[in-house]
């Protein structure tokens, strides 16, 4: 077996790097003078990257040129905007270079984040953990009586890859309707799909719950603009764990004032984290996580193995996990 | 059919009342002269409650004696704690006075509400909405890095009745280890339970989350007391949504100050709401919301609903649904 020079750009901690060491065993790291800030955060352009067979973490795609040995690149996220471009696949696919993500590392997390988003907002619990009152009262009906079960009630998730799937199952138990928007359905879907032609339909009709899981492109940059949200099931609610390109936040904002959407709970925005003074911020309806649906206890120790169990598949030549590109 | 006199003790809008109207027709309902400020609360003693035959709210046990031709009181709430005494079970069983409550009408919000503070915890949304900074700064990685998917932990569920099995049905999909406590167990639990002899056990060695469900008795009346709490699994999460006496609340402020329990999730506390300088409301790891958890929309529909069920039994002289004496 070739000895294989694999770029790793964010740090970690000790038990972490023992479990990356060993399972690198006989090939040989690569770190950067300076590790990224974090698993989504590009690390600054390093002269030894010129030189390595396979980069593990979030590599600045215009190196990725003038890395001429270099052949796949494991991309510490879900989210892969910044390789996404017509240049960067013209590129990888003139140097058979191929790309898989952390998608598996992250689904069952984001899917219980988007869950615990839908359940705090039918719990009503930023109002009932600031509300200490006596049963009976009018602050105590105020809350009681805006508490939900979501049973009965329909969610649109749009954007239906691993982490809308693991949603639906999550919600299973609900017995809520579940509907995915896919843009091009694949038939193992498991719940009932809608394609563009019966998106606004839905939108205007049936969603009481809507969860945006799109990713970031140029397709789906603002897919939520005030077309949409004007034309949602009045009262709807809004989630986005997908991320904030895909949403025109000055329409949100407007569907939120007009109450058109009743609540809002984003776990990313545009930028992040929004400016301080930004009026987003100041809507009572709106609450905002700071992109961290993906987070979970040993989540580096998970994205390692993860990392190990595709380079195992790489050295044989097995098809990649997660492959994007 | 004999015309049954009909007390209802408490408030209810046009429509609830329009149903409840229809669905007792060819009887008479009775409503106090103040009826109660909710379905927990008791009412004022009523003179015209001597002469009714059936009672559908929160009646006060010691008018109970003076009504001779009550036949049948349905509770308004799931928790039966003012009637659950010797003396009142006693009269009952003198008088031939059977007694049911709202049990079914609460069981899919309580169990939707403790998921939401298990979730809710999990997702640490409690600091993640207060936390607004960019990925890669020390307070994104404590935010993130504290997330939990719950995926392979253990709950305890302290009280298993209709509530716990629901919640047991909700977690299903999350590959946790769902454990029941029940003092008498009946075999239909479909999760492993466990009694007293071994719960000490679990709770040092097994639980992550104890779910406390348990009714408000004189044998439960401080059930999680020291002992329990200084010997649980360290770090182990604590949610109420049964009872307040069911807790010793002094323990559990050092259980939560010495770190042994890393956060508590309470609906209901002793007493309600807690005094403004009490010092659980100042503990930064305890939530409490104001006992909403059987809440949700419809709420007062769905109780007339389950009682006027009841009432075709009660009329068929067929076993009533949620019977508890």
């Amino acid at each position: 077996m070739q000895k294989l020079r694999i770029f790793v750009d964010f740090a970690m901690s000790a038990d972490v790097l023992k479990v990356l060491r060993t399972g690198t065993k006989g090939n040989q790291l690569v770190f950067p003078e300076k590790p990224a800030a974090s698993v989504l955060a590009k690390v600054e352009r390093d002269p030894q990257f010129a030189t390595v067979n396979v980069a593990f973490g979030q590599p600045d795609p215009a190196a990725v040129a003038e890395a001429g040995q270099l052949k796949w690149i494991h991309v510490s996220s879900s989210g892969i905007t910044r390789y996404d471009t017509p240049e960067f696949r013209t590129l990888i696919a003139q140097r058979g270079i191929v790309v898989s993500n952390s998608a598996s590392v992250y689904n069952e997390a984001c899917a219980a984040h988007a869950l615990s988003f839908m359940l705090a907002q039918a719990r009503q619990l930023p109002l009932a953990l600031k509300t200490r009152t006596a049963d009976g009262t009018s602050a105590w009906h105020a809350v009681r009586g805006a508490c939900r079960t979501l049973r009965g009630e329909t969610v649109l998730i749009v954007g239906y890859g691993a982490i809308g799937k693991r949603l639906a199952e999550l919600l299973r138990p609900f017995h809520m309707k579940v509907i995915a928007y896919r843009r091009k359905p694949r038939g193992d879907e498991r719940v009932p799909v809608i394609t563009e032609g019966q998106l606004a339909h839905t939108l205007a009709n049936e969603a009481d719950h809507i969860v945006d899981i799109l990713p970031e492109s140029a397709e789906t940059r603002h897919f939520f603009d005030t077309a949409r949200f004007t034309t949602v099931k009045p009262g709807a609610i809004f989630y986005n764990i997908g991320r904030g390109t895909t949403v025109d936040q000055d329409a949100l904002l407007d569907a939120l004032r007009s109450g058109r959407i009743a609540a809002a709970w984003l776990d990313v925005t545009d930028p992040e984290p929004l400016p301080d003074d930004h009026p987003l911020g100041a809507e009572p309806n709106c609450f905002v996580t700071p992109h961290v649906a993906g987070g979970h206890a040993d989540e580096a120790k998970t994205l390692v193995r993860h990392f190990l169990k595709n380079l195992k598949r790489f050295v044989r030549g097995t098809p990649l996990l997660d492959r994007v590109m």
